[in-house]
């Protein structure tokens, strides 16, 4: 009886790993150029950190985390998302006592949520994520929207869109709170179970629910724009501000609300309006998180960050029909004859492998025709055959496979002549 | 309160990073010369597949794995180790049928075993594999043995130690186990509990016990290597006549076992022997598990394949007090005096990073000192010095740090400048 993979989870196999390779090779090489500093937490922390960090009414917390005991009795969790993690780090290892502030990270791995499997979700799924962390200053959120927005582009996406919101500080969000539990108290019973308990909790999460989002009131709900205090409206201007300066275009849409609780100021989510995309066209989203670090027992620190991924990112550029340049050439193949000589390359492959060729040999005892189509479907570059008449006359056959020339080549300068020729 | 992460892992802070970044970038590179290509399998899968996959009667089946049942019911388990899941993968997905034989692959990720957490030890921890599937050539052994000595080797490690030995096939396996039974038996009291169990389930996992490894049946156990029938005895010879044709040296010791049940013919491990390096020295281990495709549902498969942990790596780069060269330097910083001209820096760091030029500013509103003092902690090549008089004459002041050279520099032309300069 086979065993099969856990549903809602992917193999990721060779012919398909390359797209995620330069995918996350990009994305590394533009956190080097923006100074973001790689970070690896583990895969699963106690559960509590993200009742905390993520926010006890959202439904990741509520519905969809891994969670079980250890063979020690502890809770934990694997981990849905990436910025708690991050926070409990910055806090445990005490990097806000850096010098350089912000301290500017990235993450990169997978997340998991007990969601029911469909097109574009998975309970296994990766995400490529930033958190700069000891800044209040506006244009680190636009830096930080500037990577998401580049990385997209320098892969060839161009059907995007930025949607922005702020959320506020804590004193706008306390009259903006105040005012939705007003708008909503009168007709609460004509909402979800779920939204009838985020009232109290949490009645921002109401305009972000899914069975309730065509009720007359959530069309009519008030905006948190009208009640941002003139602090948050001047940082929410600014940041708009340096956007423009970058050249990148967004929509406020004042309804953006994010699954996370600490949000506030900048909300931010990237969107494919690539056609036939597909229903969930959130490709990136993220905002500004100023009282999380205090939450799971930091000091007061400021931070905003986002993240991607990966998974839907390929379904754009699929959805777009950008092809990325997946190189697939090895550089030599040795084709062989009889034993003494298959024996031979044995060594030969190993120093070329040591000088930097990409090369290979058959290990199947393969006849002399199948050899050559196994270097063809390799796409080699070269292919050397090396038979017992060239073994014994010290010599072997060297085959450039897009010209078609040909030439024998002294065995013994053979792997040194190969590299030079490779330039 | 703050929260702290879960005992036996670890965060892998910048700083650390980068030294992790570097071994795994070589391993990658080495695999695209040795034509071994990544697969990903998902964190968890069904528990059966280690119970079947890596045996019953192992330490890590019996007493290590994080197993829970998720929300529907399912018992999962957090990957203890990366062949089972490869193999999984390789009959669900039918890479039997590629027309490339063997299919080679390797694998670098987190793995997770319940264990108590000491030095060299973690929860969670990650290993780099390879696996070639589909060639019973014991040339493909000696590649495999041959990638893992020399990536270690490429990144410094000296004081390595091959230590082989042949389990040999099913046949003469089950000679060895007879004779293990009879050698055992009479005396089996005087084992632990475990090993009584081991005594008709897997009598050679006795000889890996940790408790009793100090019994006097311990020292006269029967060989494997004298009950090798001819086809195995050869297949041995073949192995370690390769070996000595890559210039790699070894040690044969009968009593090496590892820990998977499924191990046959060819199995070895690496060792540091680096003063200093602590109890565990065991860097890499690996075997052929010719039986384990079809034991998890697939055809009759040969395979081989090696799994190191990167954080023992580490160590005994540590060990050998081998220091990996990275680099740590940024192409420019931007100070800049006053607010206008600190906004023109959004605009400017974004043109020199799409450039390819890694740049950076200062995100707190410090003054001039505070700035130049950061460029210096980042090591900087450049600082380009913006006050508001050069932004209303339209230039910009660019040091090099190196030479100490300044110039006044048009700011229309700043960046083009800048990166012909770079070169």
């Amino acid at each position: 009886m086979s065993i099969n993979i856990p549903r809602g989870t992917q193999d990721i196999l060779p012919g398909e790993v390359e797209t995620w390779q330069l995918i996350e090779d990009a994305a590394k090489r533009l956190c080097r150029l923006y100074q973001y500093q790689e970070i690896r937490t583990p895969i699963f922390e106690h559960t509590e950190l993200f009742s905390r960090g993520v926010g006890d009414s959202t439904d990741i917390v509520q519905k969809e985390m891994y969670t079980f005991e250890d063979r020690g009795g502890r809770s934990i969790t694997l981990r849905p998302e990436g910025t708690a993690a991050v926070v409990r780090a910055f806090v445990e290892k005490k990097m806000f006592g850096n010098p350089d502030q912000p301290v500017k990270l990235y993450y990169m791995g997978p997340m998991f949520r007990y969601e029911r499997p469909q097109a574009g979700r998975f309970r296994q799924f990766v995400q490529f994520g930033v958190e700069a962390l000891g800044s209040n200053d506006p244009a680190i959120d636009a830096e930080v929207i500037s990577l998401a927005m580049n990385l997209y582009g320098e892969l060839g996406l161009k059907k995007l869109k930025l949607v922005l919101n702020s959320l506020g500080d804590p004193e706008s969000r306390k009259a903006h709170r105040d005012a939705l539990v007003s708008h909503f108290k009168p007709r609460i019973g004509e909402f979800c179970g779920d939204c009838q308990n985020r009232l109290e909790k949490n009645p921002l999460r109401i305009l972000d629910c899914k069975k309730d989002r065509d009720h007359e009131l959530m069309k009519t709900a008030p905006s948190i724009i009208e009640y941002l205090n003139e602090g948050s409206r001047d940082y929410f201007e600014k940041v708009k501000e340096y956007l423009g300066q970058l050249g990148i275009s967004f929509e406020v849409d004042p309804k953006l609300v994010r699954g996370l609780d600490y949000y506030n100021h900048t909300a931010f989510e990237i969107m494919s309006d690539a056609e036939g995309f597909g229903a969930i066209t959130t490709l990136c989203g993220g905002g500004r998180y100023n009282g999380l670090a205090e939450e799971i027992g930091g000091p007061e620190t400021p931070g905003i960050g986002f993240a991607m991924s990966i998974e839907r990112f390929i379904a754009a550029l699929e959805a777009e029909k950008v092809s990325l340049p997946v190189e697939k050439k090895i550089d030599c193949y040795l084709v062989s004859l009889g034993d003494r000589a298959k024996d031979y390359t044995v060594g030969l492959l190993q120093e070329l492998r040591k000088l930097g060729v990409s090369a290979e040999r058959d290990y199947l005892g393969r006849k002399l025709k199948a050899q050559f189509k196994a270097a063809d479907r390799l796409n080699a570059r070269f292919v050397a055959v090396l038979g017992e008449d060239e073994l014994d006359k010290g010599v072997i056959n060297l085959k450039n496979m897009e010209t078609g020339d040909q030439e024998e080549v002294e065995l013994a300068s053979f792997v040194e002549k190969f590299r030079e020729q490779q330039g």
